[in-house]
């Protein structure tokens, strides 16, 4: 099977396979959205006239079939279609003969591969809310257990004031309800209809309606003018991805106070087996072998961040082919993002903390006693400051 | 003059110096927003009760005096102050006396800090708003006065389809009408009041009133549980220069595109001489530097956002002095965003585009041809788009 | 089949899955190495008498069998194993029986992992480090043949003074000298042999022989003390990661000349078909698709390189999970580096000048007058700077 | 006093800024550096014949005496200046009168600037490894007197495997040992003569000696051809800067176990009163603030890293103004470099381990303890291994 626009020329083998990259492997999840959007914009066509609703049928019975046929595995994304978008529409025509071929009027590959990853990435940010939702549920129901244990608060890494297994929990809790709002606010930046916007500049001759396909696919607003959809590739990404980055940022805090606790010498809280790991030569050993992962997976995020921003900086305006690399790192940490907040759901639920190991410094309530005689002896808070301070000297 | 919380102990000099680091150099524009912050927190003091009427008047009269002497270049932050706001309280009590002592009661520096750098964040977050509405209008006026020029509209680089000097300009303007919304929305992250919070635990044996700073000072909420502020430490910061690293991007791009059309090659534009530089050994140069150094503002911007997510990551919970280090590359990306968003606008409105030199290519309608075969023959699209092609081979 | 060295315990699916990660889809290019180093290590314990020679026979007879089975496809890495190294202990143990038991004597997965990643490394930077020859031989093969055509010598993308082809291609050629010379240099870091550091802290009781492995594998130095070879984690990754991140550099500016020189305006050179892509909608475009994925490779290159010097900073000293995850950064940036400079190799060999479309302007030689004006008059370069500007005001 | 080679051209002030940047602030540490790099440049004109030789003792005493008087506070770089090198030429001239326009012959400010550059960087690579070795030694110096002192070795943060303070100490001297081994390696990316290159395409009509000014200046090459001198730009800087973000990642890695060693819970060492400070409201705290910064150091370091590697990337070839962007994250990065490694000697010098406070772990052994069984009993390792994981069930 030939790719669909090359004009007969054969492309050198190490050329494809570096153009293709890795998206054979990595756009199975895009299959689906593609049906979706590539559905959408025949029925517009149709209502548009552009298109006999015959073929529209066809094409969109079509579209339903070869998606419920990759769901069940029945076919892949080979290199040779180079990508899921391409395989989806050659393989149409094999499916409804020329009809197939009718498609592509009034789109690019431009707009149809940024509808699909539009539409992905609308259902990554609410998977991942929700998957933050049940983390949060998770220290919710440990801070009702073991919320009345007290702990050390720190600064510095030093036994500062008294805090409490809950106002620990709690801190975090908040973190990430900030967290899915922030996401939840992020889908507009994501949620704006590419369609139409063909190769950046529009469908010049042809009557198309945009908004049809805004409002039968979900979207927000129409994206306009044509020309600012490229312009503004990698931007809808990068927000999701900054707020991934933000939020394994909030795990690996997490996971570096629970290996600080996990230590013998703090000795605070207690793992379950599962979620430890043995030593290949110390048999004595439960390592915390997940913290440390999800304490890593920090840089991870970032690294994909930084990937998508480097990749449309100073570009000129129209679309590039530099564009498709985005898709790497945006998968990568959305997978890692999605993963990593769940094992630590799993991994929170199976914790405990050991009231009985947590010494808590008799110094602890020494801001309380200045505040104390301030508001006994009415004296200036730094003089009581240096009161207190001599008992500790 | 010693440091405040310091018990006596000398302190080496160097040590000192490393320790301050450039923040008495680079604190100046906090103090403003340290004098409203110190404000409502005595007033709140007064209120509950923690403050007789009189020491309030006077703490807050000689906060105002201070702030306005400091305005006037009266009194600088020396680096034996450390930061600012060790400055203000010290020259505080040097002013009234000890009830200078008495505005440090139910906060640390820790929430004194923070409370006037998100003072501050908004106030910068504003400001940048502002100024790409006028980068933004600038546009508008090249649009209103050149937008009827053709111009070809490119994909990699090559003609690709017709397009025009206002569809150029308005893909940037829409760029930047999405900048200015992410600003806005963004505020929500830094408009959460961190006093009382005081070292990350409270202030036990006090009865404070968090909401009432909240109200003064008019944040949208109060940040809680108390040990969330310093867990959010970074994330409102990053938030803020996140939306600048994007805004930056967009400016390398544009600034791609016009350094482009300003080679020879192109000549599409000319650019006033006051935004060119001459060569030091080539008499006949102008060179666009301007446009160089704005595309070369995308990298700081990314950079100083990278600094801020790494200063954070994997960091255990509670007060870290690493957080100090985040101010620097805060400031450094704010001045930045400013400069560049106020340079690029004078450039602008001193752009001009020469029809004269633009040369379209014939077969930028190409696309237009294949749409009107499908629409007059009622072929599929696949096939017009062969027809066409053959002329082109 | 159980992994080795769980004591029994049943992992959960998911937990195994988030710490196995793609280690056991991405290992494959380790096997070999980890069959070279088991068999020093084993020839190493029987020299010293910790193994019989039969045993150290059957050993290494049963690791060249598998390491011959894996390269023709005969067994595969499963996620059961977690990674190469377990995989190929356990079938060594499926296929000699118990006396595979005896090869982890004085040995952790830490020195074998390190190990064997350290030879692959060394051989990776061998393999670019030949096919950046071969790409400075490619621009060498053009300088030949077309490098007295002239060129303008541009500054701020701006025409300065006279240049050729020539020496433009010797520029990037002398970048490519220099990325060798620095990759050679590299091996330094990388050719230190970990194994005997065991977990980190050495192997008590045991009498191995540290310096015999590192004669059999050919590594430069014996890395110690035990301690320093867990410190030094990812730092010879790293080195590696830096080089490739300035060659992607060097060439995706090689990729933006071309892309520019490629334009309709400029339309100094010509691609080959094969190197060039048809567009879906425009059917009378040749885009330069692989020149735009080789300029957008340079920021996936420091993406990777960020990743890997994240993932070490700010972890206390001793081996921790968190540096599994320097896998595949590194392998992901060696793989694209090769690719990349294949395919620059390929292209620059179909590259085509053609003289008659390259327009030098006549002010290219204001310098050289300038620099007569000086020689002949005997007048301050300043002063003949400042007349001949006047030529061109 | 009006820029040197603008051509009667006012410039607008707020360009002006713009475009000079924070180099008339930063540049003070060049000047040194320029009147070396000028002076050997009129030396060889003179050589050449195309200065006389009263020109040249007139210029070479006036650059010996501008730089005299600008080391003893006489003048400063004014932001009308712009930069180190237009001050010094214009001071020269009105020092010696229009001689001083003699010197620009045969050269270009981007040699210019490139040679002051370099020839700073190659003392900053010499002032860094003195200040490393010095650490080194502050290191030996403990090792020498608490090197005997057990500690438990950890690995997943899990007391692992006998350790002692010396194991510790001396693991971070060979990375220290690595670093100073690196940097003087790195010299060579840096010592290459930039001069007579001019503006990147040499001097024609000129007959200058670049090797003349290659051994004067003591570079170890001249770099050539001229068209790679403007290509190679960053790349000897991010040499220097990655030398430094792996420096400060060792730094922070050392900083992070004295934090854990610090902590109550732990307990290990005590540290000097003046390398810790007081809290501003728990009079009973001494917080561990340098070490903190140190750690923090290593995210700075690696995002002036990425800043200088993200400006060159994807520029076309021959100067770009992007590049005078370059300075300020390589200044910062040297400069925080020398302070860590310096404050960090000091730290370490006042360091005392505490041996009645650490406890080691019984289980230490359990390595030892399986390797005897495996030598005693002859039986495989992976058997001793269960046996022992027995005992600690």
């Amino acid at each position: 099977m030939s790719r669909l626009w090359d004009k007969g020329l054969a492309l050198d083998e190490r050329v494809l396979r570096y153009t293709a990259g890795e998206d054979y492997k990595i756009d199975a999840r895009l299959v689906e959205y593609d049906v979706k959007g590539s559905t959408a914009h025949a029925k517009m066509l149709a209502k548009q006239g552009l298109l006999s609703s015959e073929d529209c049928t066809k094409i969109c019975d079509g579209l339903a079939t070869l998606g419920n046929q990759f769901a069940s595995d029945l076919w892949q994304i080979e290199l040779q279609d180079e990508d899921a978008h391409t395989a989806l529409e050659s393989r149409l025509t094999d499916l409804i003969g020329e009809t197939g071929g009718r498609i592509h009027l009034g789109r690019s590959r431009n707009d149809q591969v940024l509808c699909a990853l539009r539409l992905y990435l609308l259902d990554a940010s609410d998977a991942l809310q929700e998957s933050v939702r049940e983390l949060s549920g998770s220290l919710l129901d440990l801070s009702k257990k073991q919320g009345g244990i007290g702990l050390p608060g720190y600064t510095h890494m030093q036994q500062a004031m008294p805090s409490s297994v809950e106002l620990w929990a709690d801190g975090f809790r908040q973190l990430f309800a900030d967290a899915i709002q922030s996401l939840q606010t992020n889908r507009q930046r994501i949620s704006q209809n590419p369609l139409g916007s063909a190769a950046g500049y529009g469908t010049p001759g042809l009557s198309i309606d945009r908004d049809e396909t805004t409002a039968s696919l979900g979207f927000e607003t129409t994206q306009s003018p044509v020309t600012t959809v490229q312009l503004s590739r990698g931007k809808a990404e990068a927000g999701l991805l900054f707020e991934i980055a933000l939020l394994l940022n909030d795990l690996s805090r997490l996971a570096a106070d629970l290996l600080l606790f996990y230590t013998q010498e703090f000795g605070f809280i207690s793992l379950a087996d599962d979620v430890t790991t043995g030593s290949s030569i110390m048999p004595q050993k439960r390592n915390p072998d997940v913290l440390e992962l999800v304490r890593a997976a920090a840089p991870t995020a970032q690294a994909c961040l930084d990937e998508c921003l480097m990749i449309t900086a100073k570009l000129p305006s129209g679309y590039q082919r530099d564009l498709q690399r985005l898709k790497f790192p945006v998968f990568r940490s959305i997978d890692l993002a999605l993963d990593s907040v769940d094992i630590m759901t799993y991994l929170v639920s199976s914790l405990e903390f050991d009231a009985s190991q947590i010494h808590m410094d008799k110094s602890l309530d020494a801001a309380e006693q200045a505040n104390k005689l301030v508001t006994e002896e009415g004296i200036p808070f730094r003089e009581a400051y240096k009161r207190i301070a001599l008992r500790y000297a």
